[in-house]
C-alpha cells in the first residue's frame, strides 16, 4: 500500500453467506477508523436475478443480501458492484470470499487494475486443483494463487481461518478467528486488526498462514466425517476419536509441507476451536450427518444432491476439499498414513457406505 | 508379580458407577485370558443397605449394583467382598477407582496384605490435597501417593484415563482411552491391555503416566466451565474457544510440573478426546449447565445441592479438582497464568457468577 496518509480503499469480492457475514464487520471498522479506511466498501456481487431484479440492486437498496444472507442488515457503505474490474480498481485492500474454482479467473479478470502493493486477505477454504506429480513446487496454496496471479508480494498476502460459523456471526455471536500474515509490518498487522476485528468477532495474528491456510480447509474433511458419524446415531465417544484423530492427520499433512509448522498454531482458534466448532456446527457436518441417516433409512442420495436440497445455492466445501486433500497425497504418495481423510473421501464418492467410516476409528 | 504362569489375582477397590463399568470388562477379560489371569475378580464394596439388604449381597446374588450402575449385568465371576483387606488380599493386580479423599485411608488398610511387587492401575481423577508450600516435590500426583502408600514401585502403578462416560462403556457404546506406564517391561504392558481392552473400549498405552494422570483430572475443571457456558445459552463458538484455552491451561498446568511433557500426550484420548468428550458428555458438564441455568432463571443453588438432587450419591470432581488445582498453583505462585481454572473455581465457590466465565473467555 502506497501511503498511509490515505484512507485504504477496501473490495470484498464475493457476496455469499460467509462474504456478507464478514462485510458487514468490515463495513462497519471501515466508517469506525476513517483515518485508516475510505468508509465505502466494494462487494462484487455475481449477478443473479432475485423474482425480476438484480441482486446487486436489491443489496444497494435494501442493503441486505435477501439470498445469501437473509434478515440480516448489511451496513449502508457497503456498495454491491456487478463489474469485478470496477469493483477492484483503486482498491488497496482486497479480501477475496468465493468458491476456489473460479480464482484464477477472477484474478485474470482483475490483474492489471490491481496496484502490486495491495494487501490481499484471503477467507477461501480449500486447495483447488491438486498437481498432478509429486513436485512439491508444484503444490500451491489458494493465497499463493492468489498472490502469484495478481503478482502480489507473499507477506502482502493474508488468510483469516477460525471458528466461525456464519450465521452465527451475523447474529453478533462471539466467535474468534486468526489471521495468518508473514509480514512483519506493524502498520500491515494494525489494519488486519483493525479491519475484521470487532467486539464479538475477535481477531489473532499468527506468522504462519500457510499453516493457518491449511488447518481452515482440512477441517472440513473431518466435519464431513463427524457428521457421518452423528448421522449413524453414534455417541460423544466415537465423535470425539474422530475429532483427535482427525486433529492428528490434519497436524500430519500440514508437516509433509510444513515440517516446521509449530503445535502451538493447531492451538489457535484456527486449529482445535475451529475443528470442534465445525464437527458440531456447520453445513459440512449437517448435510454428512443427512447423507449417513438416508443410507441408513434405506434412501441413499448422493452429496451432491444434498447439496442441493439444504445449501440454497451454497457449496458444500468438504467432500470438495477430501477429494483435493486425497489427489496431493497421492501424489506424494503418503494416501495410506492418512485413513480418516481417505475414508471420508471414499465415502463422499460412493465408494463405501457411511457407515464405513467407523471402521477407521477403532 | 512373581512368576509368569500363575493366574494372576484381581482385585478392583471401588464399585461406584465407573468401577463397575470397568470390572464388566475386567471380569469378562479375566475369564478370556485364564492363562494370564485368575478369573474371580474381587470387588471391594463399600457396604450399604438397600432396603434392608447389603449391597454387596444383592451384587453376588444378582450380578448388578442396584445403586450405582442399574441395568447393567455384571459377570458372574465379579465377585463383591465388603472385607477391604480380604478383597486385596493376594492380589497380584489393583485397580483403584474410589473418590480420592479415601486413598490414605484405604492405602493403610490393606498395606501389610499387598506384594511390594504387585501391579497398581489407577483410575481415581483428582489431585487430592495440596501442598501448603512451594516445594515441588510436596506435589504428589494420587498414583504417587498409592505407591509410596504401598510401597510398590512407580513402574508397576500404571493410570487409566481417557474419552469414558460410565454409562456408554456400560452399554457397550466404542470408546478409547490411555493407559499410562512409566514401565517398558512387556509383559507389564500386555497385562494391562489384556485386562482393560475390549473390542468396544480401546486402550493405547502411553509411558508418561503422569501427564496422562493430569490431563484426566484437569479435564473436570473445563466441563464444569463448558456446562457454565451451555446453561447461559451461549453457542458453539463460545464452548470451542473455552475448550481450546482450557487445553490450552491444561498443556502449561501439565509443564509446571513435567516440562519434558510431549504435545503428542496431548493428542491422546486422555487429551483433547478426553476433553471434548467431557465437555459435551458427563456429569461435570451437566451440573455446570444446571448451575448457571439455576442463576440465569433467579433460582441460585450451590453446587453441592445439585450434586445430592442429579447424582444419586455419585460425586461431582470438577469443582473439588478445580479447588485443589488453584490451590495447587497458588503455591507456585502461577495462578493468573490460568484464568480459565481461576474463573471455574471462583464460581464454584460463589465468588462469581456463571456469567461471569464469558470474560475469561473473550
Amino acid at each position: 500500500m502506497a501511503t498511509t496518509d490515505k484512507q485504504l480503499r477496501v473490495a470484498m469480492i464475493g457476496s455469499g453467506n460467509f462474504a456478507c457475514c464478514i462485510v458487514k464487520n468490515v463495513g462497519e471498522n471501515t466508517k469506525r477508523f476513517p483515518e485508516m479506511f475510505h468508509p465505502t466498501v466494494n462487494m462484487w456481487v455475481f449477478e443473479e436475478n432475485i423474482e425480476g431484479r438484480n441482486l446487486s440492486d436489491i443489496i444497494n437498496e435494501e442493503h441486505e443480501n435477501v439470498k445469501y444472507l437473509p434478515g440480516v442488515a448489511l451496513p449502508d457503505n457497503v456498495l454491491a458492484v456487478s463489474d469485478l474490474r470496477k469493483c477492484c480498481e483503486n482498491a488497496d485492500v482486497l479480501i477475496f470470499c468465493m468458491p476456489h474454482q473460479f480464482i484464477e479467473r477472477t484474478c485474470r479478470t482483475i490483474r492489471d487494475v490491481v496496484d502490486p502493493t495491495a494487501l490481499v486477505v484471503s477467507l477461501i477454504k480449500g486447495f483447488g486443483d491438486a498437481p498432478d506429480n509429486d513436485d512439491d513446487n508444484a503444490f500451491q496454496l489458494i493465497s499463493q494463487r492468489i498472490s502469484t496471479h495478481l503478482g502480489v508480494g507473499d507477506a502482502n498476502c493474508a488468510v483469516m481461518m477460525g471458528a466461525n460459523l456464519a450465521n452465527e456471526i451475523a447474529q453478533g455471536q462471539f466467535c474468534e478467528s486468526t489471521v495468518g500474515c508473514s509480514s512483519n509490518s506493524p502498520s500491515t498487522r494494525l489494519r488486519l486488526k483493525r479491519l475484521l476485528e470487532t467486539d464479538m468477532f475477535r481477531i489473532r495474528l499468527c506468522d504462519d498462514p500457510k499453516t493457518v491456510e491449511m488447518c481452515g480447509a482440512l477441517k472440513n474433511v473431518v466435519a464431513v466425517g463427524a457428521g457421518f458419524v452423528d448421522g449413524l446415531g453414534e455417541g460423544i465417544h466415537v465423535k470425539s476419536a474422530l475429532i483427535k484423530r482427525g486433529l492428528i492427520e490434519m497436524m500430519a499433512f500440514v508437516r509433509l509441507f510444513r515440517p516446521e509448522a509449530e503445535d502451538k498454531t493447531f492451538l489457535e482458534s484456527c486449529g482445535v476451536a475451529d475443528l470442534v466448532t465445525t464437527c458440531f456446527g456447520g453445513r459440512n457436518r449437517l448435510v454428512g450427518e443427512e447423507f449417513a441417516r438416508r443410507f441408513a433409512n434405506s434412501t441413499p442420495t448422493t452429496l451432491h444432491a444434498l447439496e442441493a436440497e439444504m445449501l440454497n445455492g451454497q457449496k458444500l466445501q468438504g467432500p470438495m476439499t477430501a477429494n483435493e486433500v486425497i489427489h496431493i497425497l497421492k501424489s506424494k504418495k503418503q494416501t495410506e498414513k492418512f485413513p480418516i481423510f481417505k475414508r471420508v473421501d471414499d465415502i463422499c464418492k460412493g465408494k463405501h457406505n457411511p457407515q464405513a467410516i467407523l471402521e477407521v476409528i477403532s
